[in-house]
């Protein structure tokens, strides 16, 4: 075994917390954590109980000066991730942000350019999902051209119930200020990351949100978006927090074949013997009978099989803790590279645009008419200060 | 047993073939087709051959004026409806059109507003899946309250399988100028009428639609579109008849339920004890972990009920043809009134005119303009010609 990595948290939150406890329990084995910053005196109590001999900081520089981490994670609200990503690389010192990157693609791209111009450090992000066997299945089977070129996709992920009491815990959550949206910014990014890296990234969006539909909440609650991908392939995504029985269910439409996902956990696979197009031209006239009258059986056409798998959102991380470790050490590659994080958030940006202009937005919009229109929302709400 | 109506068959094609052997199986009590007109004269020659002793004539206006024909049904290319109604209509006679009602909702207006003035006629509309025991039963459930107020519908049909060979064999079908529209028009106005019989008339609409994606025709073959009902509920439905394997799933999300209709034949209702924004209110902080780790069950809170019907997209004409022999007998209501027809043209216009603009479209749109647009297009294709 080679060495560990030194690695600091910032923020002892669920997640940092989560994480530290992954790593002490021997689930990351190229990791040290050697050091937890925390700005509430409580969480670093906590920290100094359950983790004896982690040096504990109350401020994130004087933890990244000393000299004692050669890397980070950064569990801390998501409008931080851009700025305490920098301050890291500046120091020389390795990036994992946690997701989402950051709440406006100017702040992020920031992060991203900085990070390029430090191509000797490691800089990823905490998309855990990645990991997870089915969507990994599903895009090799995407990318491998087995179902053809994507036709369409559709997403309906309303799983994410989230009651009243969630949102009041604390001042932050689901305001436009302290997090900087609501689904899209807090359950929905794994998804808005795992549907531009499965099917890829689109073109344009355009979308419907409800803030504060169903909950006492500035932010959204629930989401509609079409999108285009271009060349008339087209995609829509529906999530939603205040659905008592949601719905997890994701199709993609290809030339080639069909993929239904159910649950995050069981896909059936649809291979078309020939290509779509091939299958259509070969048709006889004599044969449209069966398709107006429902006697149509395309079972000759296709070969079905289904993916059982066990886990669907939970886990991981300690996987993506352990490939940032090993790409420091030894160059393996990365599952999650930290340039990815600005697809989704863009994605969100573009979706929050399009509801609050009532217009179809393209994914290169002006990024500082986003930034007006949040930072409107951030004045109106009156307790956060605006954002640049 | 009371008196049979004598109806007259406009069209011998294969609706028109259809509902005549329905009739002279016994299938339809309270009807005699006494009249078959048909422009064609091979058609004409079938029609006299399989039901001797009808009276057949070359030209519908001839039949109309025969005296033989207290009724008639529409069984035409889409663009025929309005005017063939309203000739049918000045003369005294019942009718029953086919659906669609027509292609724009201008023409379908002034059939509607000339059947106003003619309260003493019979005017229905062939929208026989009105009679499927399974959409019967979903709209008497959502109308009783019992799912609350609609929050979202989603509705993915795209079992509409139509390869090349099926729009090669006639020279009007998918063609503005002959049949003005595609999937909207021909396949799916079952769907726009269900969708909107069940779960209302949305405001707006945002539609990409894919003219010519899958296909080598003019019109559209692909549709996908975000309706907006007011009040923050949404609903999307997406349409094609390229997908060999296709999907046939609908999702209504209530304030207090949801119901999931899986091929048109199976129904999961999920109905809450409570509303959710009461459930919402009731559950605590300390349970808030289980919604963040996965380990929520909300089994509690509702009851499953799945509701299984044989039918899925056939038959049914016979009970409509019957219903609407009865209410001109005896005045039994309508399954369909004709007025109706024009809720699926108007929405079918919609999401067209959204297509073309890139914009979304309120349901009062400018009705000049879409005909315009629409004959922007015959002109284009140069072989109908334009419509007023």
């Amino acid at each position: 075994m080679s060495r560990k990595v030194r690695l600091g948290i910032v923020g002892f939150g669920n997640q940092g917390s989560q994480y530290a406890a992954l790593v002490a329990d021997g689930r990351v084995p190229n990791i040290d954590v050697v050091a937890i910053a925390d700005t509430d005196p409580g969480r670093r109590d906590l920290a100094a109980e359950r983790h004896p001999g982690v040096a504990v900081f109350d401020d994130y520089a004087t933890m990244l000066e000393s000299g004692a981490v050669e890397a980070v994670v950064t569990t801390v609200p998501h409008y931080l991730h851009p700025q305490m990503g920098i301050q890291a690389l500046e120091r020389g010192i390795h990036v994992l942000v946690e997701k989402p990157a950051g709440v406006y693609t100017k702040q992020v791209r920031e992060l991203n350019e900085f990070a390029a111009s430090k191509p000797e450090l490691t800089f990823a992000i905490m998309f855990n999902q990645r990991t997870n066997p089915l969507y990994r299945r599903l895009k090799q089977i995407v990318e491998s051209g087995e179902i053809g070129a994507i036709r369409r996709t559709n997403w309906i992920i309303t799983t994410w119930y989230r009651p009243q009491a969630y949102y009041d815990q604390s001042d932050w959550r689901a305001t436009w200020g302290g997090e900087g949206g609501g689904v899209l910014v807090n359950q929905a990014p794994h998804n808005l990351d795992l549907w531009q890296w499965i099917c890829g990234v689109p073109e344009k969006v355009f979308a419907k949100a409800g803030f504060g539909f169903r909950r006492n909440i500035n932010v959204e609650d629930e989401v509609v978006a079409v999108v285009d991908y271009g060349g008339g392939a087209t995609g829509t995504f529906t999530t939603a927090t205040h659905e008592l029985v949601g719905t997890d269910r994701f199709e993609i439409t290809g030339d080639a074949g069909k993929i239904v996902v159910t649950d995050s956990k069981t896909a059936v696979v649809t291979r078309y013997r020939r290509s779509e197009q091939e299958i259509n031209a070969s048709i006889p006239t004599e044969d449209i009978w069966k398709m107006t009258s429902d006697q149509f059986d395309p079972n000759e056409y296709y070969t079905h099989e289904t993916l059982e798998f066990d886990t669907a959102w939970g886990g991981q991380h300690a996987t993506v803790l352990e490939n940032f470790a090993a790409n420091i050490l030894d160059g393996t590659p990365l599952i999650a590279p930290g340039s990815d994080g600005i697809l989704g958030v863009r994605l969100a940006n573009a979706i929050h645009l399009s509801a609050w202009t009532g217009k179809e937005v393209p994914m290169d919009f002006d990024e500082g008419e986003f930034l007006a229109e949040l930072n409107k929302r951030i004045a109106e709400e009156g307790i956060f200060p605006q954002r640049s």
